[in-house]
């Protein structure tokens, strides 16, 4: 099998979608051109918008199509909320054929305030005149859910098959803020598509795995939102098994999650961990977010300070297994990603008037770093994906409601 | 039993104090007159700071005194940083009488360098020549650790008991940055001091149940430092049991704690957070806390922006047990905690167009927020102590060692 990378987000061939926005409303619409099995993720946050529950309820049903906002959460909003996301799905099956439940319904935006469904409607009903199959209505889509994003997100690969036969997965997401990752759960807004012929359960696996080795991996603010919700539709209409369909889908998944963590709000600089050597993976993905969730390590990069201390220190509180006098410490910059020694088996390396501390320097006033902590206890690997703490981040949201 | 609250620091009678700076590099000198008993808690950091394991070792001898530094950490500094954590003691033994078993020390500042001993040493003579016991001696003693603190934190208890006997009980303490409680740990520097006759085992349940109540309800960023470290001495000079001791300790350690809370890095405001009705204490206090440490909700504090849907989803995804349906909401004031009632059992009552969402930004752009949740599941309760995200938060930190 071969994986060609693409920019058609979820308009692979048997999926149409669209996309309109008034200001900071948005409407997205995705439709699958044959019944869809879906698979789908939610939240662990206590407090589930009232979408997610319809979701959650629909996601065994054919599934014809998915509907999103942006602007309004619909969360904490009783059972009124749940009428509205019920009204959403009616609507979409209005403009896009069957019934309320083969939809799937998702939200963005504030908590706690009652849904404008006349201008979901309003732009629900724009967006569907120019559903199509397209890159371009996928970017529509991928607009539509932005919040605080500043670029949409959107990407698919194309699976060659040894036999000559091709599927496709796709998929677009919104990111930005009130993200990081709880366990194997979701933690944005990410809608995927395939066309490659997939049974329910295997449909859940794939997914569960790859937002594991994804979404997770992201780390923003710490906060988890209310409304997050990862859905993967497959509508076999390829007419091909699904050889490999694991690897695709990591493949999109992971794409879309380093893009969410580049655009975190406010973010000037994409930080990139690796934790080799833990006594497990479990423990190595955990002290590698703990690094890249660091308030302080985002603003010692966002400030170009090579304050490696910081790292250390938060490896050492992340409850991963620690020997000081084991750990060795790299930042380097993409494809060279070890440059820099910092701290070789417990000797700090990059010391006042050493060349490692210039060099340090140097990596972070660049716009991308790439850390590894090699623990030198096991064989446990991980990695998470984040972004600098800025200014801007305050700014954005200090200023969210208003 | 009255309690008097007064600002003498550490040198209530029976100590003495001193304290010398120079630029960002500080000493402070803490002496007993009479040989001490001694509790210690050290950080939960797998990354523990040299001092600490020094300080740990000698805990159980008579204690003389406290040496402590600020401008280097000396954390991640091998076997050299042993040696250098010792040279401090034996440079307080020399200074104060007794040999360096007989001293604690502790250090805060830049991870990974070296320490300057010379530096030390100089401060610590100079320091030396103005030890005494008075509130301005404490003053400076607590000004000596100061690293990003804006003010000295200091306070005082005087206990009188029924038949007239008095005993006291002090602390200085610093804070600013690099905060998050970890469970029954220390999350800062503090020395705590009493006149008070206790045994060793009583000093450590009451310094236990003390810190639980106050330094781990702080939650300033969510790093938990390589260097938190808390002390209390005992030296039984009042001539007086400890009765009601653990009282005197928590009010001590509880307005140490809610200090640092008002002088986190950058902050502008003070946030209280109350959680009632959990299932359990524990619940409460993941809960409060989860409000007190999200980046959204110190934003939006910031901003003066009532975005009260952040206050639930954080409780949402603290871990503890939650019912939207039963959830109510309230902000105010000191001595009005509960002004405005922004959530009724579920119901959003601050919303568009409302008196409450009036008052609620009203709350919201003063200088003290006081937040309360009531899940009404049971009775557990717990508080939290925090303050906004800043710009100046990012500045602090992006330009720290430089």
């Amino acid at each position: 099998m071969r994986l060609r990378l693409t920019r058609h987000g979820v308009c692979i061939p048997g999926f149409k979608a669209a996309g309109a926005r008034s200001g900071k409303y948005g409407v997205a619409l995705i439709k699958s051109e044959a019944p869809a099995t879906a698979a789908v993720m939610l939240t662990s946050n206590k407090v589930k918008a009232a979408p997610l529950l319809v979701s959650r309820e629909h996601a065994g049903n054919e599934i014809f199509g998915i509907i999103a906002n942006s602007g309004n959460a619909n969360a904490f909003t009783g059972e009124a909320g749940m009428r509205d996301a019920r009204s959403m799905c009616s609507l979409a099956a209005e403009l896009l054929g069957g019934s309320a439940e083969n939809y799937l319904v998702a939200s963005t935006g504030v908590i706690g305030r009652r849904l404008d469904l006349a201008r979901v409607e309003s732009l629900a009903r724009r967006a569907a005149q120019s559903l199509e199959c397209s890159p371009q209505a996928s970017e529509a889509a991928a607009r539509a859910i932005m919040t605080t994003d500043t670029f949409p997100k959107l990407c698919s690969v194309e699976a060659v098959l040894e036999d000559g036969k091709r599927y496709h997965v796709g998929g677009i997401a919104k990111g930005a803020g009130m993200i990081a990752p709880e366990l194997r759960h979701a933690t944005m807004l990410c809608f995927l598509t395939t066309n490659a012929r997939l049974e329910r359960d295997e449909l859940e696996e794939a997914l569960a795995g790859a937002v594991k080795q994804s979404f997770n991996r992201v780390v923003i603010d710490g906060d988890t939102s209310t409304n997050d919700f990862v859905a993967l539709l497959a509508n076999g209409s390829s007419d091909c098994e699904g050889e490999g369909f694991q690897e695709a889908l990591n493949l999109v998944t992971q794409t879309l999650a380093k893009s969410i963590a580049r655009d975190g709000e406010g973010a000037t600089k994409y930080i990139e961990v690796r934790v080799l050597g833990a006594r497990s993976d479990a423990e190595a993905e955990l002290a590698a977010r703990a690094v890249a969730g660091s308030n302080l390590v985002k603003s010692a990069v966002f400030g170009g300070d090579p304050n490696w201390g910081r790292i250390v220190a938060a490896l050492g509180y992340s409850g991963a297994e620690l020997v000081p006098e084991k750990l060795s410490l790299y930042v380097g910059t993409k494809g060279d990603e070890r440059r820099v020694c910092l701290v070789k088996e417990g000797k700090p390396l990059a010391i006042e008037g050493t060349q490692e501390l210039k060099a340090a320097e140097e990596v972070f006033s660049g716009r991308e770093i790439y850390i590894t902590a090699e623990l030198n206890l096991g064989s446990g690997r991980g990695e998470a994906y984040g972004c600098d703490l800025s200014y801007d981040y305050v700014r954005i949201n200090a200023e969210y409601t208003t």
